[in-house]
């Protein structure tokens, strides 16, 4: 196993950072690391913004949680799917847009590269040394998020980006077992994945019992359906459309 | 910079592969590289179904193009965004998924999860001397997809991935300027943009006129605008839907 290869397998969130910030170069750094991700067609369909404003990066933090580690970190990146500079694009080279960029396709290509980009940022950011964590909190309130940031229809904040200096590490949590996650050929039987999620929420409950020295008594699978019962962000497809994408 | 960051400024993609096939522990490090990625609430909602057997590659490489590298690689993967796994836990722990499972908010997070995970795999790929490619025409035909893998209701397949040991490299192409890419605070003017995207139209037209001896002649602006025209897959939200996905 190669030296990258560990560094990508001994990635765990930091939620907890030192008061230190990035310096530019670090920013930008992370920042072309980002852009050097495989693309869909060569469309570069994100945009990336940074927030250092301490005001804006404490109003993030209320809604997204309230979450004090996006406003207490190193850097605080938002992750964007952006189809605004195709509507650009229309506009200086004239020609049509609105049906091809309001489709759902392009927005699965607008999230994916943002994704990819963003993947690329969080290893460059880990390979320094720093610590990352998502921050899927951020779409509690797109609108919220929309007017702290200025953004613009077509667009779409995905999630946000926590990036600094680490203060303390979490475990590592075990994955699904590879077999649940990868098949071959074709989609795999009912009875295979139920037998496997089983085997799982074994090793995850040995896993929180240790954590805990017995007090936490969890399985995956009753995690995940806590999750699915609560309903979260049902807006989503309403903000989506007046953001004018994933519309036909 | 470290060794980690220029790897990863060194992407491109590669598209003719030598006639070696990947080792079982190759497949396995991807894997289990893609596992390690962030995922939105523990949740891993992704599938990766890697393809060997020679006449399904044959069909896929077809619908996808055709494109003979979908055939001709050292292994074929494909990157599903999976909520299936939600539903089989729903029916596990007896509780009501569907509103849930059917919400964009949900579908997001399944497609952002799977590119995470892709990318994370593409990088231990290239890690290991290997190179990548990413095959965004399997959504050409996603029913087509669906029957050759044997895909539930409430999984998408996004893209494929061909990874095998480089026969030429491509040459990179100059991204966006950052600038354009990267904002602080708030998402820039459209005037600036606009000023941004016509350097980078510079940019482009050099590289593409010193890669042809000058025969080429484009920008990057012009060249989005043929994409923008195409509507291209505009099937895919009665697809998802379909499937049972992004419907609330």
């Amino acid at each position: 196993m190669n030296e990258m290869i560990e560094k990508i397998l001994d990635h765990r969130s930091v939620r907890s950072f030192k008061d230190k910030l990035l310096s530019k170069e670090q920013i930008h750094e992370i920042v072309k690391s980002a852009q050097a991700a495989s693309t869909s067609s060569f469309i570069q369909a994100y945009t990336i913004i940074g927030v250092t404003d301490p005001e804006k990066k404490a109003a993030l933090a209320e809604l997204a949680g309230p979450q004090k580690y996006v406003a207490e970190n190193g850097h605080f990146f938002v992750f964007c799917a952006d189809l605004h500079r195709l509507e650009l694009i229309g506009e200086m080279e004239n020609v049509e847009f609105t049906e091809s960029i309001e489709s759902t396709e392009k927005f699965m290509v607008a999230l994916i590269d943002a994704a990819l980009a963003a993947q690329n940022a969080a290893l460059a950011a880990e390979s320094m040394g720093l610590g990352i964590c998502y921050i899927g909190g951020i779409r509690n309130n797109l609108d919220g998020v929309k007017q702290i940031l200025n953004i613009p229809e077509r667009v779409i904040p995905l999630f946000g980006m926590a990036v600094g200096y680490p203060d303390s590490l979490n475990d590592k949590k075990p994955r699904l077992p590879l077999e649940n996650v990868y098949h071959e050929n074709g989609y795999a039987e009912k009875e295979a994945l139920i037998s496997q999620l089983e085997d799982y929420n074994r090793t995850i409950s040995e896993y929180y019992k240790e954590r805990t020295n017995g007090v936490r008594n969890d399985t995956w699978t009753r995690q995940m359906a806590g999750m699915i019962k609560q309903k979260s962000r049902m807006y989503m497809k309403d903000f989506v459309e007046r953001q004018k994408l994933n519309k036909r």
